[in-house]
């Protein structure tokens, strides 16, 4: 039996960077997209608890059927296991190809991550793909033997449970793979004001990257800098288990 | 000098978990409110990255000045830290306090726990509150002399680089304090569906949680459980460090 794929994203159904995905995964198995009707970046891991969420099959052929979803990625995750697959979990969720970096600390911002990481919570083996380069008409033809490659591999080895990968490429063609750590750093500089026609003041969030470890040769942000393919393992069990100990002497 | 502590929460400017830590958090310092203008819970570490986000101070008073803001909890974060402080940082941050629980895998969808990290990001001192009730009218009273000594802690201890602190309380007279691990589970059975009157299906976000590890007595579900309030040390470095080696055999 051909394995069943789930795929999503963030940057909407319509995302060129899901297009490229879902022509790159149809050799490896059955596929079913569940994605965002719309844009739907810097999501992390929100749900939608307030509202509804509508779920409408939009097409289907052979080997391959999409859905349209209201919600945010990890809604259309949730959604895909509980309403389309109650028994049987699909082998494989790939999320992306997403317009723009997902390394460092940006996976905690990411709803292509925040996917991921649902994927990963439900014990489906999970891979983000990001490429630096976030406009519409990017061009993602030097990643796609890599993008196959390594969901290849995650079909044939698996995943540990509670781990899921980060993949980040580079927009240049790609020296080759690296498995990295994520890099520590941090956004600054992050809001633009503007001034409406009232006079009143609004923000516009921007930002620029500061890597705090520029020289560490094992992150992701190094990878990437030097056009290699970033893979970082990620967990999902955020505790700092090295902390535990120090803070079991503080009088509470 | 007083410390300067920034206060923030997912639940919005009016709930009454809000109004309780500022109340609590008086005596340690003076207070900088920066609150979503309504509820905004599971939005995770969600950015406002499509629209603009706006900032408006509604009172201050001795100690005390309080803004409200139009984006998520972390947007919150980051206006007060960009725009309210750009030279100097607060010395702490607390969030929630929060009506329900953010224990477990809920420290992922949490938009509670996302201001949190995002504090933690931006090395300010960062604490997350959150109490095992849902209700709007819920009694905090039994909790708040832990909130004011936990916080005192981290004002007098500090935390690790890149450690935060998800703080969750039971609804019960808490028997005493315990730094845990976060458990492994997952929400289960997530969906109701509805049919709207045009016939076309809807699905309301609901859930079971599910604890794979009931027995294990180092985890915060097990101090919940048994009335103890629990601390997990919580980090902002996602990798699967131990994942790494094995990665490093693939063929990609």
């Amino acid at each position: 039996m051909r394995p069943l794929i789930l795929i999503t994203n963030d940057d909407g159904l319509m995302a060129k960077g899901l297009q490229e995905l879902i022509v790159t995964m149809r050799p490896l198995g059955d596929l079913v997209v569940v994605a965002p009707d719309g844009p739907r970046s810097g999501m992390s891991s929100a749900i939608t608890v307030n509202v509804p969420t509508r779920l409408h099959k939009i097409s289907e052929e052979d080997g391959l059927k999409r859905y349209r979803c209201s919600g945010t990625p990890v809604d259309c995750v949730k959604l895909a296991l509980h309403i389309l697959f109650p028994d049987k979990a699909p082998d494989l969720l790939v999320t992306g190809i997403n317009h723009g970096t997902n390394s460092s600390i940006s996976v905690v911002y990411s709803g292509t991550m925040g996917a991921t990481i649902e994927g990963c919570i439900n014990e489906v083996p999970s891979i983000g793909f990001s490429l630096c380069n976030h406009l519409p008409d990017a061009d993602f033809s030097h990643v796609l033997p890599f993008v196959h490659r390594i969901a290849a591999n995650v079909l044939e080895h698996g995943l540990s449970e509670g781990v899921c990968l980060n993949v980040n490429m580079p927009d240049a063609p790609p020296k080759g793979v690296r498995i990295c750590r994520q890099a520590n750093g941090r956004w600054t500089e992050e809001f633009v004001r503007h001034v409406d026609p009232h006079g009143l003041p609004y923000f516009w969030l921007t930002g620029i990257f500061s890597n705090k470890e520029p020289q560490a040769m094992d992150t992701d942000e190094w990878a990437l800098d030097n056009d290699f393919i970033a893979i970082v393992p990620t967990k999902i069990d955020m505790t700092a288990h090295e902390a535990i100990n120090a803070l079991k002497i503080w009088e509470l």
